[in-house]
């Protein structure tokens, strides 16, 4: 299992709020099955890599398809082979 | 205030668990008196920009005291105008 | 096209320098035929989402079958709608 | 020596298309003095920690006084004690 953090920002919304583009994106990860948590900065998700990619296709899709016109997605995947990696285990320094 | 997250990648340490580099760090932010969330991707800050990047510098410090020899430091800081941005708040899509 | 900045950094390594790990996958993002221009802090690419995100799944496997332990991967994807999105054009701020 | 990339992504702009808000930043780049080089995704810069924490601070001045009401900046460094960093020599995988 891979730990990996997802933030999706639209670009050109009009304002500088930004929920509304954000909120089929969160309903996406809660569908996907995947353990997940939300955090200030993003969102968290556990699964192998392959899950982890398909689900930042399917975010991508979302938030298009929720109106933006540009977005930036930043992800960035924590994952290794010695031992399990999970988001309760990252949460111990 | 704006609201940040900051994760530290100490390379070359020999082995892939690097605790013992991010507990100083963990510290250094504790110490600093800023609010933070530790989270399973990085600890997420809130202070003004300067604030937050005077703790990005002594957080840079405490990893090399702390024996590593080459670091990534990846931060990613949300500030706005318009309204007041919080740890809590970021927390409401 | 989206157009996108993947950063791979092997954790736990014997040595500061991890450019034995790159290497390889340099050469996978070399033999994906989509454009791609090596930056000093990652390599840029230029593609669909679809394309960017399965060449992430093999620049992954890349690293580990290079030995890595521990990797921490950092993509960014910038997509819009509205106009074309190209290598060349984001170089014209 | 460090070498860092640095983006700005201002949020809730009328237009996907952002130039406006980041010529002023990268004038404030190019007038800081340090080494640079512009990115598809980004800016690189080399330069002490210190340096470089500096120029984030005046760039996330700069976007503001451009009229940004809300700004993503993403800031990695990548710094070492063991032998030299630079922009020329991060190119060479």
């Amino acid at each position: 299992m891979a730990v990996a953090e997802l933030c999706l920002f639209p670009l050109g919304t009009g304002s500088p709020s930004v929920g509304e583009y954000l909120k089929p994106v969160i309903r996406v990860i809660e569908e996907s099955g995947l353990k997940y948590r939300l955090c200030p900065m993003g969102t968290v998700v556990e699964g192998s890599v392959d899950e982890i990619l398909e689900l930042v296709k399917r975010c991508h899709e979302a938030i298009f398809n929720a109106g933006a016109e540009r977005v930036v997605i930043s992800l960035r995947i924590d994952d290794r082979t010695d031992k399990p990696l999970t988001i309760e285990g990252k949460m111990r320094v």
